[in-house]
């Protein structure tokens, strides 16, 4: 008799860390588990499985040849989150399995921090409590020369995907003109969330909080630039919150340098930063290393999504969480995996 | 033929600082304006114009005897927004006279200030900054070793008047349960806002989230000690947004000191901060120098309120924008007035 | 010793109409309660009690001579909900009394009714269900022939109290434009809930479908006439909600008659309607008997919101549920008393 | 040279019902548009058609050997929105040919109309116009007798698609407690919408309004019936939104006839529905003839989310608007055909 093998094969995560003890339970429950995550599953080991697989969680090379060895698979789930390129998404697709990723588990975290970030920025918060350990604070109305209210002022949003969705329903109450932009999407999605489609440059000139969720893209690279921060006005806040290659990074630190903006950054061209960096030093900039995503809540959410959507197709029904790459698409992206969890 | 003199005794406002030149003109459009703001305008001058007086905007002193020589005058609006003791309010109200202030035009920059504070408590924005800059990240989960997420929290609110009730609004999107501590409501007023009525006891030991916005009066001064602190589970977040009276402030900084709660406080019991107060260096605490409410949009918002509602009461109509005192209750409020603008 | 006595006196409501049995016991916990409700309570019971009554519930006549022979009196709720001429309001003013409505208690079932009737309107729910029956329903698009959709359809609110105000909220979600005209409201107030203040007539020429919700005063009767129907886009639907006098009602139904409008209305200028009134016959007019305030649960939050409002006013605080008389407007509602409950 | 044709082929449908002019242009913009709406396509002249075909708008059979004559069709769209069996959904997956259905534009008005409906039924109007008509009207409280608030009510919502999910967003503001019934949704996409996952037999048992807009599958025919209909409490409201055939019919105009529930529906199982059909005379049900989603609007939204996404991949983006054929699931969907628009 047959054996539903799940191929569980996380790293960088571990199982712990994605699953709280009742969704392992209910992952179980669904098959044998065949975990491996001291190291990555040796070639032979997965090869041994994959007559019996019903389900991977992970990163797995899933060459088409694999995939033509793994007649019961019915879905794989990447559970680092980023589409590598070690998956034949054509091969998937032609065979009905879907290639899924709990991404969005971070959106909801990454919103909350971009607009405490936000906040910061337009009221002067982590530098107000620099100032006053310094003994400089300022009181009352002298306190709040260099500060806008956040509540209507206008607000950009660059990638309009899971993090900036989530952004902006965060946002509502503040009732900000929200222009987005977003060449992905048709102006009509845009517009379904009470935002409206803008061009970059008008995004940017108009824009007094611009957030940028946008993912890279071959084509995307460094494309806000010396040229893109100097149509910001001046005093905006600048929030890059998604990949720093999206930006020309030392542009934005002179941007902020110079005083024409004031910025918040969760996300370094090289991560660790290194320790004489002089990012550090700079007084316009709140530092974020990396970690508005990382809460111990959205690792638990990956593996409740991923379980969640897991458990719908083992009855036969489509996935309802994650999202499934495109095989067109997914190829597009230029993600580096994660090296730290 | 009579004048209908408009009193501008505005200090420690200025005329300038709390109407734009639109308002101002809306102002002078409703009598002739006679204003005194380099210094307290002198009783004699006062007691001249009261015949011909229909509106006093500012804190003029007026006891029964002044109210009984100004038989035209229609309303009072208290620009500083705090009820003094230096008015007869059961003479004015048996008069129809209302005694009005603008207060809630600081409610909406508190309590968005009040949530970028809580953000960042919770997230650690302030304290991951300081720490890059001290060379001391942590990246990913890492650098959430001690944070946790304000979306779903528990919140407790301490006071459900126009700051408790704005940043109620603001923080829907985060779907907390929100618990409202505030003896001064029923609780249908305060189910109407979603929120639960509880005890205090209830609220600390139960809210990850702590907002307190309550006003001092007689009774309240100092209501939340060490006993109150120690409810409150270790690693909350307390947010103190109103006045420093309310709690004990020592008490609130040895809790801070010892590690069982987070905090932020906009208010000190003196003010400003002396140098050397080592409040300057309590890690856990995120210093603002009564600097939430004061922004300009607010002191702008102050005349905008008030030429409003004076230009309904001149129309014989209700005011709308403006808070009444009440007679009962004015005179238990403590408020200190404010010293600097 | 003295005796509390909570004089109860509320025809055409009775105690049982306006309180469940625990809110009863809740207004018996207050005093010792008096009570007439088969008959307006006789003057001679009324003058014995007045020297030991803390609470009025009721319309009782109270000239200023029967207030002076009530020294403990500390409040008057008039469960009745509209303010008659028979209290002297400045009178009460004076001492300090609040005259209190628990009104805003029909605001909800008359808003979410209002909805349901505008729903109607729009979508031919009525009508296509008396179509079917008779045999004429078209299927589909053809079914939608004079049918619009209410979502993003521009709104029109007359009136922006308690009931308008309740509306606004409930329509939030079908992201209409809503324009306002309020001429007792300043532009603020309007705004803030999201609103543009507009003049009578641009709200009429602009609004695919119109509420009124305005109060009758001395200067408003039969302010929407012939001449501001006729200002109203074919198609366009009216909705009267509050008073039948405020509209020119013959003008009304010859708008609806021609077919330049279809309409609603939960009022009539003479109550019950004679039984061959030719209104009965009229197609595009949806018939409601004034009875979309009067639901059971509209009737207990009378009486929850005048006993809460009395728990806080026996303890020194100031009322917070219901409204308060303001003595200069009081005089100008012109509304009649109700006769039937 | 090669030409881009754009096959045309959407019968039911009509390309003037879907497009308007300006979308239209865009469709022309996308490459050669060739038209057949007097009936449908010839097959030879779709076999002509094919090699240069990009786009199909419109139901044409698609069998495989025809999808491996068109080798540069990039995706189907489907105006008539219902997937039916003559397209091979795993060989269009195979090729990364996108089957797409705008069925969504009919949330919208399909969910408006259902809440008109349910404040139907809830609040009596329809019931009371036609009393109103027969001159037996009741006034206030006692036309309430038979009514609730929809404010508040347990609502339970069968079937948490498009439609459900609409509907879920507009009834925000009513505060509802809304538990959902789909057996295709895990427990967490129901809670994302602040509802409760819920058993059909405890959704029936504690809602006071049920809305059905669940689809019809081969498994979930008759699935309420005599039994279900049994377990909703009396007076609850019942909304048939979606598909005659998910209902016992003869069942629940039984559930009806008795007085246990009152209902509205907007399909029947013969439509039209014949003349003598004795549901024409039942007095708890509001009748409405499949016209909720068929609204002007509605066939506009067709047009411009397919063109939308139309656009996107022809730029070699995914679509973003229109929902994709799963071809696991495809097959399982029973609807019926439109046969009118």
């Amino acid at each position: 008799m047959s054996r539903n093998i799940i191929l569980v094969d996380p790293l960088p995560r571990t199982l712990d860390l994605i699953m709280t003890p009742d969704v392992r339970a209910r992952l179980e429950a669904l098959g044998e588990v065949v975990l491996s995550e001291d190291r990555p599953m040796p070639d032979a080991e997965v090869d041994a499985l994959l007559p019996d697989t019903v389900l991977i969680f992970g990163q797995t090379a899933m060459p088409r040849e694999r995939l033509d060895r793994a007649p019961r698979l019915r879905a794989i789930v990447n559970v680092e989150t980023n589409f590598l390129p070690n998956i034949d998404y054509q091969a998937c697709n032609e065979r009905g399995i879907p290639v899924l990723t709990p991404a969005s588990a971070f959106a909801a975290p990454v919103a909350e921090a971009a607009l405490g970030l936000a906040l910061d920025l337009a009221r002067g918060i982590t530098a107000a409590d620099r100032a006053f350990r310094a003994g400089e604070e300022a009181y009352g109305l002298a306190g709040n020369e260099e500060t806008f209210r956040f509540a209507g002022a206008p607000v950009g949003i660059i990638g309009l995907g899971d993090l900036g969705r989530s952004l902006r329903e965060l946002i509502r109450p503040f009732k900000n003109e929200v222009r987005v932009f977003d060449p992905w999407l048709p102006a009509a999605a845009i517009e379904r969330l009470d935002c409206r489609p803008a061009g970059l440059d008008e995004l940017l000139e108009t824009s007094q909080v611009v957030f940028v969720f946008a993912s890279v893209t071959a084509e995307n690279e460094g494309f806000i630039g010396a040229r893109e921060f100097a149509r910001m006005p001046k005093g905006a806040a600048f929030l890059l919150m998604s990949r720093a290659a999206v930006v020309d990074f030392p542009a934005m630190l002179d941007a902020v340098r110079s005083g024409h903006i004031r910025a918040a950054t969760d996300v370094f061209p090289v991560e660790p930063v290194p320790a004489d960096d002089p990012v550090r030093q700079l007084s316009g900039l709140i530092l974020s290393a990396h970690r508005t995503g990382g809460t111990r809540d959205a690792f638990y959410e990956i593996g409740a999504m991923a379980v969640a959507d897991a458990e719908l197709i083992m009855r036969g029904l489509p996935p309802q969480l994650c999202r499934r790459a495109d095989p067109a698409t997914a190829n597009r992206l230029r993600s580096k995996p994660v090296d730290v969890s």
